[in-house]
């Protein structure tokens, strides 16, 4: 499988793994053995669609050190940070609710929203780097949080934080911590166990697995209250018939995730620094380039160049990749991440990201980079024509 | 493509279409030409992905008579109602919220949530039945409730209720009213519009859709918290990865619904028909049979045969059917739509649900019959038996 226009931007969305294809199918009546039904059902289609789920929940729990009884399946990812931040609070007195500044808006949004039912919100700020800022959170410890979510790697710059030592300090005085994984899946090392975290975020979509599943794990000392409530499925906490094929896939693509990170991580490194080595004669700016970051991420700025005409103008010739966070790109405002950091505002306009993935190969990134040089030169020649 | 044992549980899901199937090939990659992206990204993926998402939004639309910006994509018909209830008292003084005393857990359970946060729930009650009953109904009107959620066919019974007469009704003083459809799309007439509800729940699933996919119609005039809070997705009322392929198959299995729908019917009625010939023959009692109900759906109990008894033998015979709700039948408790009705709790025991679909055969139906009299018969000899 090939495709044109060259894709770099795996940290939006995946294409699908083919052995997580090969399992889908016969859910998706496709292949054989056709498989399909209810896993509520008492009969043998619901019995062959429970063993599905419960196959697939075993593989997820193993994938990232957990119990199975600790996955809860949800729709994706945003839906699994909104049930732990929403879910967690209904079952707690109003206090405080800490989330990092550079948190996906599915945390910061549903964190927000805690504010209506008397929840005061503190936003964690991160240094010039993107890092959780020392001082910042020592602060944050002071005002006691009661629900604590910082992101393990960021959607945009792939900074990493140090969970392990974060979750530990919050939680002594008692905070649920939470954790968005989504992004470090399949990614970077991920162990809900030594990370000591209470619950963590992940999302099939980015990681060769389907849209539709992702799962909060979740261990058994937090208390939720259901986000979607009904029929009772996922212990009472997540209802709605489950999505088998969805769920089948999400367990392949979290065994392949893992199976193949190191090799890929250590592949995707290098194919980076290619790019960063053009970047760097390009006279570029990459963020957050002196923290830990995903392998496989770079994002990055030229002064006086706008980063919607950049990445439209490697969209004519070929290349996907994102300007600020693909995710939320609907509007197209400066990145909070990088405002966060302290970047300046008309820097920011100009942020352009490239992620890569599985099928990425050194000929992609060799033309990419080529071809990246010739644009930024075009659009520097026409910007001091017009200037 | 035909199945074994025969599937008799349409209700609780449905196998795909294979037109659906066929539109929802490419975004799996697994036909030509192959569809992947992400629908906000800003290049030639995400623009493909967001074309499929509008597309598959104005079939869903036009299937029910509704405009495509009144649709809401959400992961299916659970968190559509979950989204109506909770999202519209977040935006209203809390009141009164009044709900049938037959509807699916997933309106019951956000109802009930609600009484947390200051709402008084009205459970409203059914005659014999199971149709709205007209004292209880004037009952809940005086109480004023802002929020009202009657579903239009039930799953379990297949019962039908005049939605259009109650919504005028509890429109007039001011409630927003919403109906779950999610039995009666592709079984029963169905038009937004003319029905004059503000909201109402679909989902893909039961109609021969791909699980994953559902939806919320609501109108302009009622105003929503998004349940799930984030990237901004669905007009801010439902953050998320859009799940493209759900919904380019719940776009096209909307449509097939609507255009086969009055010669399934028709089809359907008849082989349930010969369904409740051999029922009666056997001096079963069917539920609600003279009230106006789904052509496809039969809900019976034999005295003193126990429902999950008679499934059980059923299934090993080869027939796949339901005891009590599908949806529900995690707990084994009676159906709780029967005791509204009235019916003996001894009697709801033995409750059993036949539900027909586009690839039930009169084979199967006579076939079902025989072996429904047969089992029928053994179970009788042994409790003489053994009384
Ligand atoms: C860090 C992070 N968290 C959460 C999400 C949301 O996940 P999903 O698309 O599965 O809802 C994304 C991407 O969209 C993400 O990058
Ligand atoms: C009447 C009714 N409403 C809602 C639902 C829930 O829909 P879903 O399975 O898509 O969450 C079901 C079935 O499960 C149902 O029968």
């Amino acid at each position: 499988m090939s495709f044109a226009p060259v894709y770099l931007d795996w940290n939006a969305t995946t294409p699908l793994d083919p052995q997580v294809r090969e399992a889908m199918l016969p859910w998706l009546g496709a292949a054989e053995p056709i498989r399909f039904g209810n896993a509520s059902s008492r009969h043998e289609y619901g019995r062959q669609a429970r063993a599905a789920v419960d196959e697939a929940r075993a593989r997820v729990a193993a994938a990232v050190g957990a119990h199975a009884t600790e996955v809860i399946f949800t729709s994706g990812g945003s839906e699994a940070n909104n049930l732990f931040l929403k879910g967690a609070a209904a079952c707690l007195k109003p206090g405080t609710v800490a989330v990092s500044a550079i948190e996906h808006p599915c945390v910061r949004e549903p964190a927000k929203q805690l504010q209506r039912t008397g929840w005061t919100l503190k936003e964690i700020a991160v240094d010039a780097h993107g890092v959780i800022d020392a001082a910042d959170w020592g602060a944050t410890l002071q005002a006691k949080p009661a629900l604590v979510s910082v992101m393990l790697a960021n959607n945009e710059t792939g900074v990493l934080q140090d969970i392990a030592a974060l979750a530990a300090e919050a939680r002594k005085p008692g905070a649920w911590f939470h954790t968005d994984a989504v992004q470090a899946l399949g990614k970077a090392e991920l162990d809900f166990r030594a990370l000591g975290v209470n619950a963590m975020t992940l999302s099939a979509h980015k990681i060769g697995g389907p849209l539709g599943a992702g799962a909060l794990v979740v261990d058994k000392r937090v208390e939720l209250a259901p986000l979607i409530a009904g029929g009772g499925q996922e212990r009472g906490l997540r209802s709605g018939t489950e999505n088998v094929a969805a769920i089948v896939g999400f367990g392949v693509a979290c065994e392949r995730a893992v199976a193949h990170r190191e090799t890929e991580a250590q592949r995707l490194a290098l194919l980076r620094g290619e790019i960063e080595t053009g970047l760097a004669a390009l006279g570029a700016t990459v963020f957050s380039r002196a923290a830990q970051r995903l392998p496989n991420t770079v994002f990055f700025a030229f002064g006086n160049i706008d980063g919607e005409t950049l990445v439209g103008k490697l969209d004519r010739a070929g290349f996907a990749c994102a300007s600020g966070s693909a995710c939320s790109s609907a509007q197209p405002e400066p990145s909070h991440t990088l405002l966060a950091m302290g970047v300046d505002p008309v820097v920011a306009r100009g942020a352009v990201r490239v992620s890569l993935g599985r099928m990425t190969t050194a000929d992609d990134v060799a033309r990419f980079v080529a071809t990246l040089s010739r644009v930024v030169e075009d659009l520097r020649k026409l910007a001091s024509v017009a200037g």
